[in-house]
């Protein structure tokens, strides 16, 4: 089955509260990104951005100056969906999850002729794009959960290993942001924490983050469902993924997230979109100094424009709205311009086939 | 108010699943222990226990060896009350609730003539030791939820200042097991990473978990129950602590626990409870070099005796069953003996007017 590229009739912000399903993993499955050795961001232009980051460091690791971080209280968070890696045309998970569907109708024939099932086995794109909220989280319940822990992580990483992007014909797993790889180095190198606080899937994010952002399991938080522990025939024990939402690790549900999970307000928030509102403005409520940026996705040539970029008074994907760039400009959040200042989106080392 | 030193009518279990109930922290509060140089667990008798553990360490950290294990696997986790600190005759956590009372009480007058809180306020230890779990679970809402975050981890810290276990007359975070943070240190000197896996509060653990056990808050799985993101009439965004539980720690929610916060299997478990049961299965049913133990308290004369130890075929406490010696002693876990395995049981440096 082809990817879906029309997501426009999907509601992000509601389908990735239903990605709250998903496990975890340590064996490598994907090349790691070289970075460039020597100065800090050489992917990014010199700007004002590019600066605020470095001197940000600078001032909180210097012991001499009033603005220095203790160590252990150096928390960074990064949204991942358009913020590390491409979230158009549609989140990885989603495609995911529908490219999953044969797999599971095959396990369960009755599924074959009941909806939304049938739908997505047609491979209609038009139809598939009509599905409505209900009938895709059926989709994802079906998909992400019901199996063990492990069972999920195989079959996730397997499908990481294949499946490719419709325009660049590339792995998702390539399509990380090569500037954001160098911030998450930059900061790690100093001494900060970096983790992914996502509305995706916490175990899906969980099989690929370290390998390709250096980002450990226990560093992801994402949306999660709970799991049930149980015995088999052989009296092993094992956890299955169950359709019961733990955390909905969106908007409000972010620093609620991060409470929970880290436990420390972080120094450092990078997000895209108004999923990400409240973990800037949590992390901007600390005192002393803390770095708030939000991704402008305003590249259509090298990746996509949407949001203010496109012109839209108010994004129907929910995304990066007129009123969060308002509230950016607002609370001193920076806006990260894909377009200028960015010199490379992508890792160059890992372009197969790119038709960029 | 004095702690309450009977708690023989309290389910130990089920009120622990309504601690879930609890924020985080960084400021030194408490002095911390003094670690013997040298060689490693020097509180720790010569003998198979310490040889195990000193084993197992070697042997999945020498590359040369078979059971060879990564440093980012290497993951140990650790029950608290009884297994790092004492638990008798309370969970300290639960002391904190029951003094808490007047304070909360003197913010609503209204409670003063209501139970539970009346018999609470009486100070009547045995009428105290008769509350029934739902009016406990009412004390523990009262004393744990309803305020912000920082509000919580200001309140417990100063509580944790002053207040004394009752036998000993010492803080109750000098009444850690010397051995036990000898095997944190030695763990962590040799690239594990530590972390509390409790039934008891996460946010309570937090609060003193770095400075206590150097365990950071982001390393505290605990019972945890949800926030709600809000703001101030001064516009900042804060957290409430609110009564849902999200995270019941104790028995299988143990290995579901360890899943949602850290997302890898442990390869070493420590506990002394049922409620640890499912953890240690959990553990051992990876593969590879996996070490289980359990704490046994059979030593009445320097801390207490009880489960098995005491004789009882089955404890009413809900702790160390004669059921789960049976199973450790089949599943190869090991059984620390307290009263034969540990040289001293406290830190001796911070000794005040200890009694023992």
């Amino acid at each position: 089955m082809k990817p879906i590229n029309d997501p426009s009739s999907i509601d992000r912000r509601a389908l990735l509260s239903t990605l709250a399903l998903a496990p975890m993993l340590s064996a490598p499955l994907f090349s790691a990104p070289v970075l460039a050795q020597g100065a800090p961001l050489p992917s990014w232009n010199d700007g004002a951005t590019k600066q605020a980051i470095l001197e940000f460091v600078r001032a909180t690791t210097d012991r001499s100056r009033p603005t220095y971080v203790l160590p252990e209280e150096r928390i960074a968070v990064f949204d991942q969906d358009g913020t590390l890696w491409v979230e158009h045309p549609m989140y990885t998970q989603v495609v995911y999850c529908l490219e999953r569907v044969p797999a599971v109708v095959a396990q369960k024939p009755e599924l074959k002729d009941v909806e939304p099932f049938k739908t997505v086995l047609s491979g209609n794109r038009e139809a598939m794009a009509k599905l409505s909220m209900h009938e895709l989280e059926q989709i994802l319940a079906a998909t992400l959960t019901g199996m063990s822990v492990e069972e999920f992580k195989a079959e996730a990483s397997k499908w990481l290993e294949t499946a490719k992007h419709p325009r660049w014909n590339r792995p998702y797993t390539e399509l990380v942001y090569q500037p954001m790889l160098e911030v998450l180095h930059h900061l790690r190198d100093n001494g900060f924490k970096t983790y992914i606080v996502t509305g995706g899937g916490q175990d899906f994010v969980r099989v690929y983050s370290e390998k390709v952002y250096g980002i450990p399991p226990e560093h992801v938080v994402g949306s999660a469902g709970g799991t049930k522990y149980g015995y088999g025939k052989d009296g092993k024990p094992f956890l299955t993924k169950e359709p019961k939402v733990l955390l909905n690790d969106n908007d409000a549900g972010k620093p609620e997230g991060i409470h929970f999970m880290i436990g420390r307000r972080p120094y450092v928030a990078f997000g895209n979109s108004t999923g990400d509102r409240e973990m800037l403005e949590w992390t901007g409520a600390g005192t002393g100094p803390r770095l708030m940026l939000l991704l402008l996705h305003d590249d259509a040539a090298r990746e996509y424009a949407y949001g203010p970029a496109a012109g839209l008074p108010d994004s129907k994907v929910g995304t990066f709205t007129q009123a969060l760039y308002d509230e950016a400009k607002q609370n001193g959040w920076m806006v990260i311009s894909m377009k200028d200042d960015w010199k490379e989106v992508f890792p160059t080392n890992t372009v197969g086939g790119a038709t960029r």
